[in-house]
C-alpha cells in the first residue's frame, strides 16, 4: 500500500544485491528502518525478533529464507545436506507458524526438482515470489469481498461515514498487501467511501496503535487510536458501524482464535447489534479442531511485556516500567471467540457465516 | 491500610504545622512522596493536578481545603466574605465532584455557626475530622457486607482460592480506608481467607497497574497485573470467582457509570456466569436519573492520556509516545454498565440487587 506516496510492501528482494529488504517493524511508527537479510541467520533472527510478524509474512519470510540459503549453500555445486539443514533452522525459528513450515517446505521441494546450482537459486527465487504473490492476491480477494458489505452499510447511511472498529493489527505490514482485516477498508477508500476506522491500541504490544494507525495514516485513511476499553461505549451510542478483525487460527466450526480482547469486542457487538466479521484466508481455517475455546492452545509471553511500554522520547525508542516493580504480571496472548458471537466470515472465496455447514459450502473440498 | 508495616491513609493533618499532607498519587507506584498542603490554592492545585484523586478522597481534601482557608482567612479576626471566597474556589476546582461541593459546603455551615477565629479553626478540624471518619466506617461496612459474599464463595470452593477481578482503583488511595471495591479484599485477607486479584492495568491511566496493585502488594494480597483485554479469556477458562468494580455515579435504576472498560468485563461475566458486583457509598447513587446509557455525559478527556504512557526509566518518571505523532486518539473517560449485567451492589447498609426496587428496599427514605 503506500507510504508517503510509494507502494510499499513489508519485504522484498534486492535482485542485484541477492538481498531480501524487510521492513523493522520494530521501530514503527516512529523510525522507518529496512533491514538487509543475507543469510538464513539473518532470517531467522527476523523471525524470532518480531522484526517481522503476521502469519503470512512469517510465511513469506520463510520463503525467502530458503532462497537466501540456496544462494549460500549452492555456492559450490548443490550440497542438499546443508540445504536441508538449513531449512530445518528455518521452521524451528517459530515452531507454532503453520505458514512458515508450509512455505519453507513449498520452496525447498521445488528446489530440489533441479539440479545445478543456477536452476536452484532461479527457482527459489521464482517460488518464493509466487507464494508472495499469491498472498497478495488472496488479500484482495478479501478486499473485495468485504467492501460489498461495507458498501451496502454506506448505502444503508445514505453515503454517512462508515465507522469501522478493528483490534491488533491483520494489515498489510502482517501480510504482503492489503492485509486481511483491513483489506476492506482499503478497497473502500480507495473506491471513494466515507470511512473512519477505530483503531484498538491493542494491548500488551500495541499493535493497533503502533502498526496498523501507521499504516492507515499513511495510506491517508481516517482513523482514531482508542483504547481497548473504550469500543462498549462506542457501540451502545450508535458509533460503530461494523468490527472487522484477523485471526490467528479458527475451527472449521467457526471458533476464531485472535488477539486477547477480541471476545470482549464481539461480545459488545452481539449487545448492540452490530455485525462483527473475521477476515481471513482459506488457510487460516484449522480443519480438525472441533471446540475452539477448549482445544485451541493459548500461548502465555513474557509478563514483562505488560510491565514495559515502548514509544518515543526525544528522537530515541524508550520503554517506561508502570507497574510496581515486585508486581507479578500475566500475559495471555490470545483469546477464542466462540461462533455464535461472530456474524461472518470474509474469506478469498467470499462470504459466509460462522457454522461448520457454511464454512464447508464455500470450502467443499475439506 | 499497611504501607511496608505502617498504617497510611492517603491524606492527614500534621496538627503541630497545621499542615495537610497528602500521597502525591501521580508519582505511585515508583516514588512514595508526601506533598504539604498548607493553603487553599495548594488543596486546588493537588485536586485538579490529580495529585489526589476518587470522588470520596477530593471530597475530604475539599473539606481539610476548607480548614486551611480557615486559619488563613481567620487570622485577625472573623471575615467571611473572604472564607465564603475562598471555598467557592476550592469547590470550583472540580466542578463535577458532587462530593467536593457537598463536603466544602458542610463544612463551611459548621464554620459559620461560630463566632470567634479559634473556635472556627477547631470546628473545621473537627468537622472535616469527622467526614474522614465517616467515609473510612462507609467502606468498613462495605468491605463487611462484601466480606460474606466473599467468605460463601470460599466455603463453596472448600477454601480454595477465590479469584477476583477488579477493574480501576477503588481502593483506599480513592478513600481514606478500605476502599470500595478493594474493601471486601482487605476484609477477606485480613480474616485469613485465600484470595488472589486479577488488577486490569486499566488504560489509559493505568490505575489499575499504578494505584491498585501498589495498594494491594504493600498491604501483601496476592495479586497480577493483566492487560483490560484479558478479563474475557480468564473467565472463560474458570479462572475468576467473581468480580467487583467501584463506580462514579449509579442511577437508581441500577445502571453503573465507571471507568471505561467496565461494561466490557460486565458482558463477559454474564457470558460466563461469573457473579458481577458493584461496591459504592450511598451517596454514589444518583436518585434522579433513570436511563444510564441514556442521560449520564460521558467526560472526554485529553487524548495525550493515551498517546503517551507514563513509567520508570531509571530513577526517573518518564512519558512516551505510543502511537504515531500525527495520528489523532480518542480519550472517553467512562462507560455505562447496564442494571441487567450486575450481579448486586455492595453499599454500607448491606447487599442488594441492581433494581429499582431492592435499591430503594435498602434506602427507603429516598
Amino acid at each position: 500500500m503506500r507510504v508517503d506516496g510509494r507502494d510499499t510492501r513489508p519485504i522484498w528482494l534486492d535482485k542485484e544485491t541477492k538481498t531480501v529488504k524487510v521492513i523493522d517493524q520494530r521501530d514503527l511508527p516512529h523510525q522507518f528502518v529496512v533491514m538487509d537479510l543475507n543469510t538464513v541467520a539473518d532470517t531467522i533472527y527476523a523471525i524470532r525478533e518480531m522484526v517481522v510478524r503476521g502469519a503470512p509474512l512469517i510465511g513469506i519470510t520463510g520463503a525467502w529464507g530458503v532462497y537466501l540459503a540456496v544462494v549460500h549453500t549452492q555456492v559450490n555445486g548443490t550440497d542438499n545436506n546443508a540445504l536441508a539443514a538449513e531449512c530445518r533452522r528455518l521452521k524451528a525459528a517459530r515452531p507454532t507458524a503453520v505458514n512458515l513450515a508450509w512455505a519453507v517446505d513449498r520452496v525447498l521441494a521445488v528446489v530440489m526438482t533441479k539440479d545445478r546450482a543456477p536452476d536452484r537459486i532461479h527457482a527459489a527465487e521464482t517460488e518464493a515470489a509466487a507464494i508472495a504473490e499469491e498472498e497478495a492476491d488472496n488479500c484482495r480477494r478479501i478486499g473485495e469481498h468485504g467492501f460489498s458489505i461495507v458498501r451496502e452499510i454506506s448505502e444503508k447511511k445514505q453515503g454517512k461515514t462508515v465507522n469501522i472498529l478493528t483490534h491488533c493489527n491483520a494489515g498489510w505490514l502482517a501480510t504482503i498487501e492489503y492485509g486481511t482485516a483491513t483489506a476492506p477498508m482499503y478497497v473502500a477508500y480507495d473506491r471513494g467511501l466515507d470511512i473512519h476506522i477505530w483503531v484498538d491500541e491493542t494491548r500488551p504490544l500495541n499493535q493497533g496503535a503502533r502498526l496498523t494507525a501507521w499504516e492507515l495514516g499513511k495510506h491517508g485513511i481516517r482513523h482514531t487510536v482508542i483504547t481497548d476499553n473504550a469500543g462498549g461505549h462506542l457501540m451502545q451510542h450508535g458509533l460503530v458501524d461494523m468490527v472487522i478483525v484477523g485471526t490467528d487460527r479458527t475451527t472449521y466450526t467457526g471458533d476464531v482464535a485472535n488477539k486477547i480482547g477480541t471476545y470482549l469486542k464481539a461480545l459488545a457487538a452481539m449487545d448492540n447489534g452490530v455485525p462483527f466479521y473475521v477476515a481471513l484466508p482459506s488457510s487460516t481455517f484449522d480443519w480438525i479442531l472441533k471446540d475452539g475455546v477448549r482445544q485451541i492452545p493459548i500461548e502465555e509471553r513474557d509478563p514483562d511485556e505488560i510491565r514495559y511500554v515502548q514509544g518515543r522520547k526525544g528522537n530515541a525508542l524508550q520503554s517506561v516500567l508502570v507497574p510496581p516493580a515486585d508486581s507479578p504480571a500475566g500475559n495471555y496472548a490470545f483469546d477464542v471467540t466462540p461462533a455464535r458471537l461472530v456474524t461472518g466470515f470474509i474469506t478469498e472465496r467470499g462470504v459466509c457465516q460462522a457454522t461448520e455447514a457454511d464454512i464447508k459450502r464455500l470450502f467443499p473440498e475439506k
